[in-house]
């Protein structure tokens, strides 16, 4: 390559691709398979630009996008976590990301790779407006794939095969702190789990 | 669900699920299996956000990313087209896809089926300096995959498997009009094809 920095941002990309290849606990809404990081990343990211009305007056959606784009490509390295895993497993994958990210990152120019590097740390702390949305986006989107139904009937399929002990409860507790503080989203995911209850796909 | 409007917006996204089930001709760069269009969209989106430097100033790569991450939505009814499909092929698809866009986007409240069709038909007519960007990145990401070389020496496989008839030449004249107008990423382009021709992976 003439342009080495050009260079690296391709390289970059093309290391990126990997995210294809990490398969999350998630299936697609039909059922027919699994999940993977890069297409949830999009999906994300569509629910950004399509949800933004949810989200606080003054949450900069450009940054949540950011966030979104970005937020798991240090899976590249360290893999998908299951959400349900224990205290120990998650220092772990705390660990193991953050070596993941000095690794990915460190292929871009240096000052580029200090920009992506904040980007994953803002999304991984949560405290900005944008990064709480972000994150509230990244724990409706699972459900919506498991449980949800469409409009022309077709439901999701639950996910007793997984994870055969969650329930309505459970899985209430394990979302309400990404949740709860966007009334509408969460008042969206409740009544998404009481259809997928009525539906016998998720016990109460 | 309580609010009819979030409710249709949910649908929505539920339905882009299934663009994770619309499959590109293009391999990952390590050949494992065909690209689909949602991990591709997101790609590009992260293209954007990596390559922003080489836009023209005063290009504006929120609504770059936007674009991309509508942009092959309409495959959803319509399916994807091989690069080199005839004209008599290329106008069917222009059909179908103005369909399945009018179909898709009629789920969302009235405004924003008008916003998504808008992004949409902007990155179709690319007129916009945001529309043009965001094509170059769409026809310089396939070529990244499938002849790219990772500085850590993995190279890209070629198609020569899908598309035998491809050389280095052919692949330049087909991707002129997208990349030509920004020359650091037109040179990137060429050279990644020298370089492949090097290894073997497409004739000159």
């Amino acid at each position: 390559m003439p342009d080495p920095r050009l260079a690296a941002q391709l390289d970059f990309l093309l290391t990126c691709d990997r995210l294809k290849a990490v398969q999350r606990t998630t299936r697609l809404h039909d059922g027919s398979r699994f999940e993977n990081s890069a297409e949830h990343s999009w999906h994300l990211a569509l629910m950004a630009l399509t949800l933004a009305e949810y989200a606080p007056a003054g949450t900069d959606m450009e940054q949540v996008m950011r966030l979104l784009l970005v937020h798991d490509l240090v899976e590249i390295g360290a893999g998908d976590l299951h959400f349900d895993a224990a205290a120990k497993a998650l220092n772990q994958q705390h660990a193991a990301e953050a070596q993941a990210a000095a690794q990915l990152f460190a292929l871009l120019p240096e000052a580029q790779a200090a920009e992506f590097t904040a980007l994953w740390q803002e999304f991984e702390a949560r405290h900005t407006p944008e990064a709480r949305f972000a994150r509230a986006l990244d724990a409706l989107q699972p459900m919506l794939l498991t449980w949800g139904q469409t409009a022309d009937g077709a439901g999701g399929l639950g996910c007793t095969e997984t994870f055969p002990e969650l329930t309505v409860q459970r899985v209430l507790e394990l979302k309400r702190s990404a949740l709860a503080e966007f009334p509408q989203l969460w008042q969206a995911a409740e009544q998404l789990l009481r259809e997928a209850e009525r539906a016998g796909v998720i016990k109460p």
